[in-house]
């Protein structure tokens, strides 16, 4: 199942700041969503331009902006409505985190329109609008320090809401990794390839004036593999075995 | 296994805006990271204070910034990179997805510190930069408008570092919905809740002038259950009939 991404619509509440509306409008198109609705917002449009500004190249969610006067006109379409919401309210309403609601969205998306509300910078989203909501999405964060911008807000259900989609495409999940010596560090393993570069132009099989992709594919190859304290003195010492002939470098392990 | 957030550092290089490094810091604290390093900014400190005003109340993890000149320099304890790049290269690197790379960077930041990496606004990683990296994240998006903000891109992963330990301390999935006939509209919805108070205020059960929490408690539990349209009609039927006594009100479900 791909996610049925016109039928999900963002409305943002009395929004003050035109900037957010313009990143709001960039996360969206990053993330394939086009329908913005504005309730009762307090600078937009903006002939100062900071909603373009931030927009960037998504000038046509921008453009396609509606604007309204209530929350009800935001929503007498839509068959699922769920809101963004960082407070816990005097009666506690069903809250489900963002993964459990872009399954939802999505499934809802495909019978009919869904939105997803955001609250106003400074107060969120009102008891009486929250009540408008079949659910309450949590952004899980810091506990002492809960203020998302609201265009980041946007942005990270956006991004489920892609997210979900690609997965349903069929990503592949990597093979988890066993070391049994503790990782080499970057300066560790930057050594290494020094050395492999100083060796290998000794032995006349690199040529710095002709360099190739060859210290391209081997640091591809080893950071691929991810290398371990033991393997980086290892190679090294192949390394100093072959520049010498292998005097004096029997590996010790 | 909770997340060793003090092991994952974030580095952006050469950023451009103060703006955006201001940004990151929010969205870091927000999400419970607080280590970042800068690699040769443009403009930073910024006495025009931009970074500051975006950084709102996480002007700690602002202060605590570390500036370097170089990547290595950042780099140089960290024991796992993944650079963050929305393009492709001419060598394919291995590539992860945001919830691959967050299980990465956990995984090893139990051991050591890791680093997740940023580049320039216009012009991302260079391939030298690239090839520190164990692997590149692509964040997944609108194949015709990759265009995400550094911020927003610090955001959406320092988002699933933080719901990769709230899912770790044991979230709980919902139920799926069932439903026989379509779901209801939210006008529709409205329509049976102004009914309810109107049916129950001539009932003499809700009195307008004080009304305590009986509305709000109906909303609650019909919006947390979802209602499909025959389900607003049986509710306005049974409404109906007990305004009228009985007459003329037969159910025909």
């Amino acid at each position: 199942m791909s996610v049925n991404f016109a039928n999900i619509r963002i409305v943002l509440v009395e929004t003050s700041h035109p900037g957010n509306i313009g990143s709001a409008c960039r996360a969206m198109k990053n993330m394939c969503l086009h329908e913005l609705y504005l309730v009762a917002p307090k600078n937009f449009p903006d002939p100062e331009g900071k909603s373009k500004a931030m927009a960037a190249s998504a000038r046509d969610v921008l453009a396609d902006i509606k604007i309204v006067e209530t929350l009800d006109e935001a929503l007498a379409d839509c068959i699922f409505v769920v809101g963004a919401s960082a407070r816990l309210r005097s009666i506690p309403w069903p809250v489900i985190d963002p993964r459990q609601c872009v399954e939802q969205l999505a499934a809802m998306a495909e019978a009919g329109k869904v939105a997803l509300i955001f609250g106003r910078e400074d107060r969120g989203l009102t008891n009486e609008e929250l009540e408008r909501c079949n659910a309450l999405v949590h952004i899980p964060g810091n506990p002492d320090y809960n203020s998302l911008n609201i265009a980041a807000a946007v942005q990270v259900l956006a991004y489920e809401i892609n997210m979900f989609s690609y997965l349903q495409s069929g990503a592949e999940k990597p093979i988890d990794e066993f070391y049994d010596h503790p990782r080499a560090t970057a300066a560790e393993v930057e050594g290494l390839y020094g050395h492999f570069e100083s060796t290998l132009t000794k032995l006349g099989f690199h040529d710095p004036a002709n360099p190739r992709q060859l210290m391209r594919r081997l640091r591809r190859l080893f950071n691929r593999a991810g290398l371990d304290k033991m393997e980086v003195n290892i190679l090294r010492g192949i390394l100093t075995a072959a520049e010498t002939g292998g005097k004096n470098t029997a590996n010790s392990d």
